[in-house]
């Protein structure tokens, strides 16, 4: 039998199509991304991992079991290189590492932190599938990356192997957990998923139209 | 099969008969409890429904199934009547009706509120853990109390109809929640049932033992 | 000396008269909001109301002083009934009720929870902009409204007596609450109300412009 | 004018003249602990230090100023540490290191995480109580303990110059944030102060007595 986190992708598959063949990516793949899609991304994403920090921190706040508890002391660790490493791409291409977060952005870290106040199940569904996206994807287009491409080490970065292996632990503890949910429990879980799936491709899609505020 | 809830109580039953033969009970059943345990308890107990009405909104956050919301939404308004009455027996018995928690009353309500912060399966079940057992516990007792009792109308109430039938709707939507869960989550769930049944126990030698803070 | 809250409506003015000039305020004050546009601000301001009352839920499981807690238990009741007007507006159009939440609002709706989650202050502060907004931005268009318009009644209700004594009581516990923050404190509750702020304009520029999820 | 924290300290001497005068710190100072005594000290206060991770990382869930954050990091660091040297005490004197945590013990962090839950300003201000009563505490019978007592150690931990420092910053970072409260706020956050104070002290009378779970 599939296991939770299978199903849960399963269930989403139109999403990761969306996600591994969007402009963003694909620009990002091949090295021909605008500047200023760039630019946004570095800054927002910059936001994100920041904010992802405190997502880290809600989950842990409800005691998780231990391996659990490590490895999110790990990722909270790696989101602070993480975040570097955005600021250094900032300054090697002269813009500012902070911005405002833009709507998307700004949306989607709250909904993966509300989703991490609602409870260690919720919380570590909605990061799996963020998570897990990122995995899937950059690993669906990485052999669409140049060698001399500006971004190729981002790419090999989210589609290596110690993310993999990351994203592998996660979701063997979520699915240790989760076990075969309940229809009511599987239903209450499938939304923080495909929702946080569906923010992820709205990342891109913000980050390649350039979507700011409004007025 | 049993169910989650079933199984839950079964697990604690030395609790559960503690519960029902603690002299605090058994003098609230038998209408001879001193009066400075009742002024103990009917203060404390008063603060204990104030603060589970945090408890309740702290649940609601989470975004419950709309029958558990609504049961909760219930709850709180019963909790503000339950806090009046305790008021007026204040007042018949010439205490006032405020003061101060004392370190299990507020360990207590604290116990729960963390329960509901860690998410609805976590808190429902520490929730259903503290009702079951005042259900419980005074239909074990109802019958030794004279209908003459100063107290009788208290344990008709916690013994009563209305409020097996909600306990019984509170459990039948926990149980419908967790379903069979995984031995790490029913593992995870057992810890706030079991900790919120022994509290209970706790806050009746509390009262019983006049056990307020230190120093 | 100014209050609290009059100086975050004061830092965010330029927010204020882009809501008051958005084409969606106009077009429902005028009477000629598009249909298509109606629609989906009948569904998504529908989820909006049920995810407030999860905010009001978060906020009163901090536990609020008695006034505050009261007001907003009335809210909750209250935003009840304004869901089932939305309901009845869409049966009384031919759609549908439901929907799925569209990224700005469910954006909206979680940096709202998360502020709550936050604390008393973070979260009322952040509620209060969005009531604010409304009362501001309603009340501003409220005289372009012909009274034979089919939205009249609900800019009658964002602009009238009731919705304002909540919204001025609602500033009014907050204002108690806050004080003179230091800087550091005003600095950390400016960012939820300006950010709350720019989420309600973006909530109408959602509802104008059909911006559902990309994919 | 004297800061928050130093009005806080003040308004709670006698709680912290029953600390500095209780048995139990007179005997771990002078020596002359017990072993039963010893054994509770290091099993439960093995268990707060295991549960104050979560309160940290419920505190790092509201997004703090960063040095607060990167100070809070540290602790969680050194929570890990303390965690480490109680089991060696507890192998050094042979016993185990695990054990259920006692109704004080679990009332206490659950006190501090509700707290936490409650905001930044909530928690960090039960937190600053809890530390600072374990400094002055410490400091104020430093000089009773021998230097070859089992003991010296521990006390010269928490009266030495890194703890000191680290609550020092602490006290510095909430006082920052909290500036000149409102009444109303400096009311809300005396309570936590005082309870988590309080708390301390039936944490130590609760290792002194064996004061275990009822039943």
């Amino acid at each position: 039998m599939r296991s939770f986190t299978e199903r849960l992708v399963e269930a989403n598959r139109a999403v990761w199509a969306a996600m591994a063949g969007h402009p963003f990516v694909l620009g990002l793949a091949h090295g021909t991304l605008p500047e200023v899609a760039l630019r946004a991304w570095v800054q927002q994403d910059r936001i994100f991992v920041v904010e992802e920090r405190r997502v880290v921190a809600a989950l842990r706040a409800h005691g998780l079991p231990p391996r659990l508890d490590d490895l999110l002391t790990d990722l909270d660790r790696g989101l602070v290189l993480e975040a570097e490493a955005f600021a250094q791409t900032a300054a090697d291409h002269g813009f500012a590492p902070d911005a405002e977060p833009w709507p998307v952005c700004l949306g989607y870290t709250s909904y993966l932190l509300c989703a991490a106040h609602d409870g260690a199940l919720e919380g570590l569904t909605a990061l799996y599938a963020a998570e897990r996206a990122y995995l899937d994807t950059w690993t669906a287009v990485a052999e669409l990356s140049p060698a001399d491409s500006p971004y190729h080490a981002w790419i090999r970065n989210w589609s290596g192997e110690a993310f993999r292996a990351f994203v592998t632990a996660l979701g063997r503890g979520l699915d240790e957990l989760a076990g075969a949910p309940s229809p009511a429990l599987a239903g209450r879980l499938g939304v923080p998923f495909s929702r946080a799936a569906r923010f992820e491709l709205a990342f891109w899609e913000m980050c390649w139209s350039g979507r700011a505020w409004p007025g």
